[in-house]
C-alpha cells in the first residue's frame, strides 16, 4: 500500500510517500511546493497543479494530512484554510479518502509520545526511512504524517483480524 | 464583458453571472452548490466539480468573491477557508484574477450606504437584475458581488480614459 501525507501552507506545501508492506515502511518522495506571495488565485492554482502531477506521477492508495491546529490569529487561519482545501481536493478527485490525525497523534506514531518537539520527529522520521533524502521540515512532516496513518492502518487491520 | 460572483461556504457556495454592457447590466444565471455534512474530501471534490461545470456553461471574463469576515470562529474560518479554496482555484486555473471587496464595498456598490442588511441588499439586486429567478440568499449575496465588480469595473475604465 501506497500512502502520501500532506502538510498543507500558502507558502510551503509539503508531501511524502511511503510504501507499506505490514510493518515495513520504504520511502518512495518527497518534496516541497513553494508559492511566492503573489495572487492568492494564482498561488492556488500552483499548488493545485503541482499536487495533481505528482499525485499522478506516484500514484498513492491513500492520503492523510494533520488536523489543523486552530489559534487567534483568523487571517492565518483563513489562508491555511485555503490550502488545505486544495491537499484535500486531490486525492478526493482521484476518489482517496483522507485521514486526519491531530498532531499529538502524529508525534506519537512516529516518536512514541505526543510532545515530542520537531527536531524529535524529523530525527525519527529519518530513522524510520532510512537513505531518504528530505528536502526540509515541511516534507519531513508530511513524512511524519504519511507513517502516522501507515501505523493506523496496520493497527486497524489487526482489530479486523481479531474481530 | 461577463462576470462571475462567487459567495463560497462548505454547506453553500452561492454563484451568479452578468453581463455588463457601459453601464447596463443583464442577469444570465445564478444557483447554490449545496454539500451534505459528509466526508470533507468528497464535499471539496463536489464544490469543485460543479463550480467547473458551471464555470465552462458561461465562460465569464471576470470573477469576484467578498473579502471573507474573519471571527473568533476558527473551525468555522477553517472550513470557510477550505470552501473559498475552491472557489478561488476555477477562476485562477482559466487564467481570470479575482476581485475580492471588503463587504460594505458590495453593499455600497448595490445598494449606495456601506451598512445596509441583507433585505436591502437582496431587494436592491432584484431591481438592478429585473426578471431574474434568484435560487436564494447565497445566489443573491454572488450576484451583489458581480454588481459590485462590474461598478468597479466601469469606475476603472473611466479613470483611464481620463488618465
Amino acid at each position: 500500500m501506497r500512502v502520501m501525507g500532506l502538510d498543507p501552507g500558502l507558502t510551503a506545501l509539503g508531501w511524502g510517500v511511503v510504501d507499506v508492506s505490514g510493518s515495513k515502511l520504504v520511502h518512495v518522495a518527497n518534496g516541497i511546493v513553494r508559492t511566492s506571495p503573489d495572487d492568492l488565485g494564482e498561488r492556488l492554482a500552483h499548488l493545485f497543479d503541482e499536487l495533481c502531477r505528482v499525485w499522478t506521477q506516484f500514484s498513492p492508495d491513500e492520503a492523510a494530512v494533520e488536523q489543523t491546529f486552530v489559534n487567534r490569529d483568523g487571517a492565518g487561519t483563513l489562508k491555511l484554510g485555503q490550502a488545505r482545501g486544495i491537499a484535500m481536493l486531490v486525492p478526493a478527485r482521484a476518489g482517496v479518502k483522507v485521514g486526519e490525525y491531530a498532531p499529538n497523534a502524529v508525534k506519537k506514531a512516529v516518536v512514541g509520545v505526543g510532545h515530542a518537539d520537531k527536531r524529535q520527529v524529523d530525527h525519527m522520521v529519518k530513522m524510520q526511512l532510512p537513505g531518504a533524502e528530505i528536502e526540509g521540515p515541511d516534507a519531513a512532516d508530511a513524512l511524519a504524517i504519511a507513517i502516522c496513518h501507515a501505523h493506523m492502518v496496520q493497527t486497524r487491520k489487526v482489530v479486523e483480524v481479531r474481530a
